[in-house]
């Protein structure tokens, strides 16, 4: 990318500078760190990995988030950090004193995040190398230079701005992710950076970030698999200059709308670009007797390998759709049961309509919408998925050799 | 099979009969149904799939097997008769009246299995032409033929056949199974028909069975996905004149073990034939706080994508593992643990020992063997899972098609 493009996607929230470097952890001929800078104390919330199994970046995060303020993000991909134990810690620390000391800011406001191989010892001296790179060149990289820093098997960057108005002041903000693999919810799920140049007060941040990462990151999955690294940091520094957001602000509503559409629309990137996807899956349960039921149903369908190969064949195979619902745990009737892909209804009070090869045709869009009415109750839900390919495999059982 | 072999292989326990036909179900030039029967009545037993979408026969047979005997047991593969509403049910019986009238047998008497393509509803022509031919068929096949009818996927036909002896009498027994996909544990898995000439008590036989099950069907996965038409049915037929068996009879502990060695086999070679499966693998936990943990933990393991094409990729990455153990809801630390791939300690406390391409190496031979020791308890378990290829999704995507 030349300098006028990096420029041109410098679309950030006021305040915030960026940059990237290429440290040669892993990959060559590709960036692999990136720093993410704000001017002013910024407030910073964070949701972190269910995994037992938690990477050091992630234990050292969980606690720094508990402050109020944070003032940069230093990101590695190649090498996650995870399973290393002491060493693994203390590089985690290292690299954060480091940051903090060239930027002259308590090592408190510095928040760390690595993805990448797991039990492999972090390569400190191309990191040490790389971060004397990221500093002097803060304010070279835009949100695009970022997230194509941080990917691992990811087949394209994901990033999104937006600007919005909050009462009379403009606002933007920026969100950069990761996704790829390991893609499950129960947490929020891969890495992901927000950035707003809004003053928002630390608990409604929060507690905003955690409600709309639940509707979104928790709500998607591309292998069942949960990673030991994911990360949701958001950093909010106020730079807009408006009066601090609380969850009573007139603003509140519009902000907690914008962030939900920005977090959803890349969760939707993160599934369409799971590993080896061909296919967007939407996956809605309506009708269920409760949310844990319709949340239940809906992520049995969506991690059901045999469902997610018939998607990838184009076989409206709605057997294994009801059959996945059936051993998902949740309460459903067989005979209630109607099923509609792409518009197209294929079980009606659970028997065949015989509009399979209508269904099927209807599966080669690039998005596949599978609807599913439990006709018990009024709780529904929706998850993203994507369809199950021999490419995964050939990704998986190659990653690391 | 020229009619030599098939005598040859008719190595089953007295008093039963077995059949098959080419009924032209879904498959054509291939046998797609087989009949069992017993010369007098036997004692039955089942477990069936805990999916609450149970195909007709499913329903069928765990009402039929209340009663204490049962005479005959009617197979067809090609179409499971799941999700076919009231017209299912009224066709499952129907086979069944027609096979008791062939018989002149108590319709209760007549159990029933399909197994195949869920949610089309039986070709009864082609189905009612079979019956007769299995009718009249009935000492021409042995366990081999059974085995063969019953295949969907499977790459090979599974069955055992053992001879033992319980005091003074020679009893024997044989075992046909069907596996490949759809394997998940929760429930008895596939299709298992289990032959008997020894006498067994009713209430000794369901629970042994039932036991049986939970530590062998139950404790094997190919793909996670619940069957809605798991079937083990069990008959004993007393032929071989010994005093009913009950759990304090003395050669209780000795016919146990012989059922236990029988289909824990035929659970290795549902695995060893998963859909695509290159390889075999045993994942034992040990060291877990209880044997609920110690079962999440290993089944956690046996399910992820992630450890499934590694070990296809025969890549010795424990990283993939430590992170499956680390979200199974199992208690662990991960500072504790310890995992060993085919006898090469890979992981000592939490840390990698740096011996991964020895592992990696172990891992060509066709039977994996991965031990993860929680060291916090002394609860284990043992699960045989495969690895997840290529193949396993052509197979899937195509399988309708």
């Amino acid at each position: 990318m030349d300098k006028t493009d990096r420029i041109k996607s410098r679309d950030i929230p006021e305040g915030f500078l960026l940059s990237v470097t290429e440290a040669g952890i892993k990959y060559s001929d590709r960036t692999d760190m990136a720093l993410i800078y704000s001017e002013r104390d910024a407030v910073t919330a964070g949701t972190f990995t269910g995994n037992k199994v938690k990477a050091a970046p992630v234990l050292l995060d969980i606690k720094k988030v508990r402050s109020r303020d944070g003032r940069a993000i230093i990101i590695n991909s190649g090498n996650a950090n995870a399973c290393t134990g002491r060493k693994g810690m203390k590089d985690a620390e290292q690299i954060c004193r480091k940051v903090a000391d060239g930027l002259s800011l308590s090592e408190k406001k510095v928040l760390i995040s690595s993805t990448g191989v797991i039990g492999l010892p972090l390569p400190m001296k191309q990191i040490n190398a790389g971060i004397n790179n990221l500093l002097s060149g803060l304010g070279d990289a835009g949100a695009e230079d970022v997230a194509r820093a941080i990917m691992t098997t990811d087949s394209f960057p994901k990033f999104i701005s937006r600007r919005f108005r909050i009462g009379r002041v403009d606002a933007s903000i920026t969100a950069i992710a990761k996704g790829a693999g390991m893609i499950s919810p129960g947490m929020a799920t891969m890495l992901c950076f927000i950035l707003t140049d809004l003053a928002v007060e630390k608990r409604t941040l929060q507690m905003l970030l955690k409600e709309t990462v639940d509707k979104t990151y928790n709500l998607i999955t591309v292998d069942g698999d949960m990673s030991t690294n994911d990360t949701v940091l958001m950093m909010a520094n106020g730079a807009a200059g408006n009066t601090s957001l609380t969850n009573e602000s007139r603003g509140f509503n519009k902000f907690s709308k914008v962030l939900f559409e920005v977090t959803d629309e890349l969760s939707r990137m993160i599934v369409r670009d799971g590993e080896g996807a061909t296919k967007l899956v939407s996956i809605r349960v309506r009708g269920a007797k409760n949310e844990s039921d319709a949340k239940r149903a809906a992520m049995s369908v969506a991690t059901s390998p045999l469902v997610k190969t018939a998607i990838y064949g184009r076989d409206a195979n709605w057997g294994r759709i009801i059959s996945a619902v059936g051993y998902s745990g949740a309460f459903m009737k067989e005979g209630l049961i109607d099923i509609s892909i792409n518009g197209v209804k294929i079980v009606s009070k659970g028997l065949g309509t015989g509009r399979d090869d209508e269904a099927s045709k209807a599966m080669k869009h690039d998005t596949v919408s599978i609807e599913i009415n439990l006709k018990l109750g009024s709780s529904s839900v929706r998850v993203y998925t994507c369809d199950f390919t021999e490419e995964y495999i050939k990704i998986n059982a190659e990653y690391r050799t």
